[in-house]
């Protein structure tokens, strides 16, 4: 028997696990060297705390970031520096002795949710993960659809301006104004509520709260939110009539908030649709997705 | 043998091809009733005339506009009203006896493309048909993406605004600011070129000309242009990491124009990308490849 390995690369935190029948059952994490030679060291070691001694196994790794066209690295990387252009694949394959494949870590969060979560009510869908960014990842009939170079699925910055013209719009991380990212990340989000209340340390969960209490200052936080998924998400449904959406990341747990506003916005910015053709739906897996998304690339 | 019959359903001209060898070999057509019952006759007489009598065949149809979910009939085409909500498909099976099967219009130009054109330079691509509005299709590894319910490629109402901020953002008529196709489809090119040089009957052929003889107003026409394709085009790298941008239609022949612009923009908008990246290229197949796609649509 072969073992399954994810691995989840995070600015923080590195996270290891070997997954069987769908379940996390062996885990080992550190903290991430900003460093890609001491990463690899760190990341050999904890593979090796996780799967049995001479027993056979492969491994998925989930990064943030862009790939290059044959996936062997990370070309652009916003929040790991360190791993621009370093050749992760084949230096992790060779340090473990496993067959290793890379994927973005929204997508394997979707692949996950394919195999075990959400994928068990909609074949077809683009998982959203809202956090500090926005990213995505999309299933098509139950398989990942990484795109030519393992990129696709970058929701977070389609252009969700048109939804708030003439307003002025404001400038994304990437340099480019009014992608989605900038409206609904849960930091521009919390950002906001915090202009718009005039409480500068409230945070997100106390601003639904409030939202969900009927305040009209912290719902028009959720509404635009929504209107600004729901631009990215029209782009989503003419591009490629994928009409789930799931919600993930830190900021699933809104996703009664804004339902509503993404799912008008879809309806009237995409001619000859009804409310009825869309479903806005939260992840279930939580903060496992990524590893069990990540052993799963190679099943 | 089984003979391939295409049919083309224009807003004017009904057009049917039997289709041999990637050529149409055979071909009969007629004015467009705008009438479900009559423009069935009108195909079922036009059909016979392009098969031999008693010999079997299939139809695939291309036809402007957006699907239901069973691509059943069309839901809402904005240029043939008459057909809204109709069942083209089983009623058009019905008269011919034939298995039939529809497709949208940009979409089968793609499958065309892909089959006896473009498809052998890039096995996977999106192409944009550039006329009174904009389509588009898309061709994934030679296949062609239909989405969950056929209204896949509708690249013209993606949103370029992101590249116009803080600009007025026109209306498209779809009713929302922003679309591409308000910056850059064949008669909006035309429209900003009569407004900006002053002349009210120029056509775009001329300023086509103006513009590759570097005139700098005719050359803004089109740069803006390239633009718009280009925040498009972004749009479709971040969701689907597509790499080439295939332009038909009747403004395929001014891929030299907005070329740059293009890539330009899309290098601009998409992190970690080089120009190398990508490739923008016109449409082979000109008039033809509505039938040679609709009848491949079965193939």
């Amino acid at each position: 028997m072969v073992h399954r390995v994810g691995i989840d690369v995070g600015g923080t935190r590195l996270k290891v696990g070997r997954v069987a029948d769908g379940k996390v059952v062996v885990r080992a994490s550190d903290d991430t060297p900003h460093h890609f030679d001491r990463m690899i060291e760190v990341l050999d070691r904890l593979v090796r705390k996780v799967v049995p001694e001479d027993e056979p196994f492969t491994i998925g790794a989930g990064v943030p970031g862009v790939f290059d066209a044959e996936i062997t690295g990370v070309v652009d990387s916003p929040n790991l520096r360190f791993l621009d252009g370093q050749p992760l694949r084949p230096r992790l394959a060779e340090v473990t002795g496993a067959e290793v494949r890379l994927g973005n870590d929204a997508s394997v969060a979707a692949l996950a949710e394919a195999r075990y979560g959400k994928g068990r009510e909609y074949p077809t869908f683009l998982l959203a993960t809202i956090g500090t960014g926005i990213g995505g990842g999309i299933i098509v009939d139950g398989q990942l659809w990484e795109g030519v170079g393992g990129m696709a699925g970058e929701y977070g910055h389609l252009c969700a301006a048109g939804a708030f013209v003439p307003d002025e719009i404001p400038l994304c991380g990437c340099g480019h104004p009014g992608c989605l990212e900038v409206y609904a990340s849960a930091s521009r989000m919390t950002e906001r509520g915090r202009q718009r209340t005039g409480e500068p340390d409230i945070h997100l969960p106390e601003l639904a709260e409030r939202a969900r209490g009927g305040d009209p200052v912290a719902k028009s936080v959720f509404d635009d939110a929504g209107r600004a998924l729901g631009e990215g998400f029209a782009q989503v449904v003419h591009l490629l009539d994928i009409r789930v959406l799931v919600l993930g990341g830190g900021a699933g747990a809104i996703v009664d908030l804004v339902r509503e506003p993404i799912i008008d916005h879809v309806v009237g910015r995409c001619a000859g649709r009804t409310h009825g053709d869309y479903k806005v739906d939260r992840a279930i897996l939580g903060n496992d997705a990524g590893l069990l998304g990540a052993a799963a690339l190679l099943a």
